[in-house]
């Protein structure tokens, strides 16, 4: 009979020592007390980035003063970054920019599918043929997603409709124009198989836009083994950008010369300083630029950026991913050990397939099922004792509320796996959550 | 007979040392050995943003984390940079948001307008009624003021008209729904009377959209006492901001509330973080957010607008319009003076209500008008000198290539408006202008 083999911290040093990434935690600049499960939120500090924005501060803005625009290459970083990136989501250079925001960078690519979808199809009021006027999407989708994509079909006369996730297949139905979601759920953490999907979705001629916010850098993505038609995605989460730091966009290369983005500013202008009265497109991906970009959040991607080269000879994303899943296997496994009894559910898929690069849980009172779930309270008393995860705020039975807990293999040791899960036990096993300065309150993506 | 009274350099020594607002100059980092005129198109760095930054970073950033997002207000940035903003532009607080770039605000307020005029108005292709879908703006309105326009009005079945300056009146025919200005040409630096022309626009039912890129923080704006409809503007100019700094947008109360911008992001939902399947906009101005905002960005917006309350027991706006307007007059005054004879012409208008705080020249050959004016050389030799204004390129007769010199009244000094006509001359004397290094090439906004 075998025994039941418990990870305890012991084996959690080992593993951290024997760790192939160890070193790329010196690349972080992580406060002391903290173990910081957030990552998926927003990612930690780049040990270079301060550095760098002085630098761009000091020299380049103050002494460069304008010129810096050229000498400081300022004008190609949306580009450059965008072909630093590729490789991290299965992009060639060339394919990629890193502009603006992520919702807007999703207003662009989804009118551009939406202008595709037009074309092709025959307005359903005009013919005698059936409409192709659908977004579907996961009714679990970002709310941002939802949002931005419900303004366009108001726009456009298409409809959103929204389904549970085991319901995408049946959903794929002939009227879908576009298949729009999210690779790696926020909430649950849950993954799309994007090359399945995505064959599922060309199959009855839809287009499929991904969105890769909890992906990119996160776990293996390869959007043209995919044949992914656009991608947006998020470079303050995985990729360590910082607050705010723009959003990049993928488009393949089959839809890139063919449709105009509607934010059609000077920056995607074919030759913005010819000053020309009217809009021509740039070739490529650079026509999805609308306005002047923002450097300061531009040059602390590149420190995000520069420490994902730093694990290419380290094995880079197939290392990372061993990694993620040794990570989460261990949370999950610890968990399950340690926190019996108390109510806790996993909410992400059991299956390495089919999750990213976090784990979420919810909480049913043993004792009283109809009772609040205290996820937000339990993540509160964490944050108090410095293992920082999130609160995601459910809607009814079937969505619950969860508990976020990201693992960055970049910076994650399995310690502080272990910690956590001793931290969480401590919180359940001593009713810590429920002092009242844990209740109410909001949370943040 | 009075003797010509020139302005000179011990003169301009005098008004320096008189000038009210000189102490505000040690607000600015700047680089030794340079002239900086092109405030206009890039501000100059702040002396506190390079702790500010380092204090966001490594502090909010690096130590906070997540919880940054709350307890260093970073959510609230955009709201509060607008409420500070708004009184250099006659707006309330609570009128103004610091969000994403021009280009995107012009296409959120550009799209509200449409909506309003299409709610008021027929469509003239199915009724009897006549048509009123032209947008009216200047040809020499910055490119991406037109690229946007183009693209909307091809989305909504608008029409671009676009005139010459002096065209604008007879143009504000009954079929303009939207009139579509930059305050202060981005070329000429002239200035509209913006009370006036938003009269004449109202007069026949036309809505007034401003762009402020060439006047926050340059000239007296009062958007409400004018009765303007929406405006959006720049920060990274006049308002030292920094290089691709967050723009800001102002709507008219009346308008707020009325309609949705297109760019229906979660940070413009009236509760963020209920994740609510449906957008629902928030109450006032805060609907023209959309995505997670550049947190680096923003706080460099702050230390720009921190100069100008510095300003403020200085004598504010009318302080600063006065030593703008001076500045401008000596530089204008002493090119006549001292490059006599070279061809040199004002392509700013001379009256002070009429211009902002650049002055731009062209030039012809006094002895062959048909050569080229050579302004891009001159500005070429002008910064080797360390003279820094900017070249913009002209098109046909009546829009000649143009040298810009902008005056920030913030740090430009009576003796640099001096030393900067000094170089000119002997840039100009010299024909150094003509030697080869300073040929051909771009130039930057």
């Amino acid at each position: 009979m075998a025994t039941e083999t418990h990870l305890s911290l012991s084996a959690c040093e080992t593993l951290d020592t024997q760790d192939p990434l160890r070193e790329l935690r010196q690349h972080f600049s992580l406060p002391e007390g903290v173990i910081y499960l957030d990552g998926n939120s927003l990612g930690a500090l780049p040990a270079a980035t301060a550095g760098t924005l002085a630098h761009t501060v000091t020299e380049e803005w103050g002494k460069g003063l304008i010129g810096s625009w050229n000498h400081a290459g300022w004008f190609e970083l949306p580009q450059r970054l965008g072909d630093r990136l590729a490789r991290w989501i299965g992009a060639a250079p060339g394919e990629v920019v890193v502009t603006d925001g992520t919702s807007i960078n999703l207003y662009k690519v989804l009118f551009a599918a939406i202008s595709i979808a037009k074309k092709s199809y025959a307005d359903c009021r005009n013919s005698q043929k059936s409409c192709k006027n659908i977004i579907l999407t996961e009714r679990d989708s970002f709310p941002t997603d939802l949002y931005i994509a419900q303004g366009l079909c108001a726009q456009h006369g298409f409809e959103l409709r929204c389904v549970e996730a085991e319901e995408l297949a049946p959903a794929l139905t002939p009227d879908v124009a576009v298949l729009l979601l999210t690779h790696v759920n926020y909430r649950t953490g849950a993954m799309h198989d994007m090359a399945a999907v995505t064959a599922a979705a060309h199959a009855i001629g839809a287009l499929a836009v991904w969105d890769l916010a909890h992906s990119a850098g996160a776990v293996p993505v390869d959007l043209n083994a995919a044949n992914a038609d656009f991608a947006v995605g998020c470079t303050y989460k995985y990729l360590n950008g910082g607050p705010g730091a723009p959003a990049f966009l993928w488009v393949h290369t089959r839809h890139v010369d063919a449709f105009n983005q509607p934010l059609s500013g000077w920056w995607g202008h074919a030759d913005p300083f010819a000053f020309t009265l009217d809009y021509r497109p740039a070739a490529g991906v650079a026509r999805y630029l609308c306005g002047t970009q923002p450097v300061l959040g531009l040059r602390a991607v590149a420190c995000g950026l520069d420490v994902f080269d730093a694990c290419l000879p380290l094995g880079g994303m197939d290392a990372l991913r061993r990694k993620s899943l040794a990570l989460t296997d261990a949370f999950i496994e610890l968990v399950h050990q340690r926190c019996a009894g108390h109510g806790l559910a996993l909410v992400t898929p059991r299956a390495a397939l089919a999750r990213g690069s976090q784990v979420s849980l919810t909480r049913r009172d043993p004792h009283d099922p109809t009772a609040p779930t205290g996820a937000y309270a339990i993540v509160q008393a964490l944050i108090a004792r410095g293992v920082v995860g999130d609160f995601r705020r459910g809607s009814g039975a079937s969505h619950p509320d969860i508990m976020r807990f990201g693992f960055t293999p970049l910076y994650t040791r399995y310690t502080d796996v272990w910690h956590a899960v001793e931290h969480l036990r401590q919180v359940l096993e001593l009713g810590e959550w429920r002092q009242p300065q844990f209740q109410g309150g909001h949370a943040v993506t």
